[in-house]
């Protein structure tokens, strides 16, 4: 059932050990197939080293476990959230990549410095609201995730393709759960190169990078008239 | 004698090297039986590369060596007096990894910044008072467990499974000498996410995570009600 | 067709990936043949790990595909400038490295704080203006060519190998791809000791190294009376 | 000839840019025959990579090379006056690794902060004063071995193995070549720590360690009553 979704997702959460994103436990990708209303997740706690594809679990949107041995990643709910929310997302992944994750500690948004980040997020990397006792006390995992979704009112999730959930760690998505990974790995990245740009900066805040400057690098890679890469048609 | 416990203390060693937590010899891991009474801990100053199983060394609960070819590793007594004084520890690590030896040489406990922190330690990672003139001119390493044990007044142990002793390094501890490795993995990514944290906020002192958060992500990984990982109980 | 140079300019990019400089295809090196006025370059948006030595681009200096599969980097009209204008360059790099990056976007030279740096680049590490919204819309990538020749006036290319496009990233080159990838790994080098040297430093700003020391490391190296390596000539 | 110390030689060399502590050809290792007089050291921009045992060069007291078809490291005359003046010193490193170098291009020693320093330094570790213009214009790398050896006057050098040449960078010894790349590293880590304990420090300056700790670390790893390792003799 669903046999390359699940290497699809087993290949994702092994790339995060890989790319120095997840240490132990601390992260989980997912990957989404709309035909069937089913996610393909990694099992909760389950150590990188000795999970094999066969250990992925199959969830349908409403979080009945339809197929696998084990017990889903505990933030199941946070991820079918996501799916149902989010038109055209078809991976996501949580880390607490330490670097991110130090910009959801401090409740700050990240923002544009560079056409690094221009090249993958559009405008700075949104931050959740805090959730109240209430939401945590019951339907924490849910609740984060609708706590997300009622972030991105007004925004194009694929788009923006991240968040930093407050006091806690960064989630991404994409269109795979490979683009999952690969946001992911852009997002660590420029968390530090706007951490690093504040430091070497003279003035306080640093400046923001011009939007010009910032819509045409964001443009070269994704739209209409992109001409990065190999797939992307030329005007 | 205690072939298995061996194993796992001579992997978990490695695991510290593998994990970039100890460079050179500088730090040691430790199991205990509590069956027999007696530790299981690395030999003082040898090379991790060379190092066989066969090197580990069986010391009692009053620091007798009872085999083993090499001296036991210097820290022994600070070990034992852990093993004696914390019930349920079996396993011990130190390290002089670069990130919690800066808070320990900053004589800065540890807050909890965010859930990272709250999935494996309850409250701030504590500190020890420095050792007095005399308690360092003689018994150091087991004055040293004795300043810890006296920080753990109040505490539970394998709820906060690791201290900073002031002006040298860490200590973590948990069920087992994996376990305990796995705690430094996680002090360390939580002190560099803490120092990154204070970087990147914009307010003096940074932010502490709400008390109902920080217990609910405890809660997630521990206790009765956990619901992570495929071996706690659903209620 | 040039397959020496192909050879050439693939591991160069390969190495940018191994240095650590380039994560997922944020990267791109290319080399010239000025006996044929032929420039090859990695195709665009590329993988690394399934990337060919017969996937590299041959592009005349007009910017024509000469051969090859695949799209050139859609930077290539930034290193044909860079080409045209800077006598003796066959090999120009560009990474999105994270410390010379940070210093790009905080719009701030790298100023000459020690010998490391003076090894390698004579003078401050040089930051281009930022392009005018004009620049941006058309030709973009050739007017980031011309801002750093722009910026270069005055300056000896090949003293000073490497420059910061502000709010972009850096580009380095040299006599060779593989020397341009030097100079890649030696600026972000001398990037992140900058940065240090301004933490550590007590005073704001820290000093600059004194220019006969500066001028001293750079002779070591090169021109005339150069005395280090094996195959300059000694006096 | 001196073929064990050549092998010695090249396995330090090697060590250097295993440990991180090299990039490109920035770094070299040396070792000391006393009985000879002779000392072999790594040849002058020579590749790590294809760099082997018979590449080492072998030099007199004078400078003078004895054998090899390479010539020696430019820093071949700071090297000597160490071994010339530094009694008992049989292994010398240079590197321009990152944390050592930024202390040392801020023209600040580094404080002992915690019983990772005092583990192996003595005291603070020392900086050079800087050179004169007339010491830079000519002799300058036997200039730079006169004002290493010149800041230690009334310091043992056995007993605090490293010192920070103003605005270049750090060089360490030892009684082996590998002791003195043992001594690279521990001092890396050193600078790191000592900068990480300054940034997370509410206190400016931050609080050194206090001298009766100091001690007793440094002698339980050193001297008569050293008590760390295999060999060290109990009292």
């Amino acid at each position: 059932m669903l046999e390359k979704l699940k290497e699809e997702v087993y290949a994702a959460n092994q790339r995060l050990v890989a790319s120095g994103l997840v240490v132990l436990t601390w992260g989980n990708a997912s990957g989404f197939d709309p035909d069937s209303g089913l996610m393909v997740i990694k099992p909760s706690g389950v150590d990188y080293g000795s999970m094999t594809v066969d250990d992925m679990v199959v969830v349908d949107l409403d979080g009945n476990v339809v197929e696998g041995r084990l017990r889903p990643s505990s933030d199941t709910p946070t991820h079918l959230e996501l799916y149902r929310c989010f038109e055209g997302v078809k991976g996501v992944v949580h880390t607490h990549s330490v670097e991110a994750t130090a910009w959801a500690q401090a409740y700050q948004e990240i923002p544009c410095y560079g056409t690094t980040h221009a090249d993958t997020f559009r405008g700075p990397v949104p931050l959740t609201r805090i959730l109240t006792k209430e939401e945590v006390a019951s339907a924490y995992e849910l609740n984060t995730g609708r706590a997300i979704v009622e972030r991105f009112r007004g925004l194009e999730p694929l788009a923006t393709p991240g968040v930093l959930v407050a006091g806690h760690a960064p989630f991404t998505w994409g269109k795979s759960a490979a683009d999952a990974v690969d946001h992911a790995i852009a997002l660590e990245a420029i968390a530090k190169m706007a951490r690093l740009t504040e430091e070497v900066s003279p003035i306080t805040p640093a400046a923001e990078l011009p939007a010009y400057v910032a819509d045409k690098h964001y443009q070269r890679k994704h739209g209409r008239n992109a001409y990065y890469g190999q797939e992307n048609g030329r005007v």
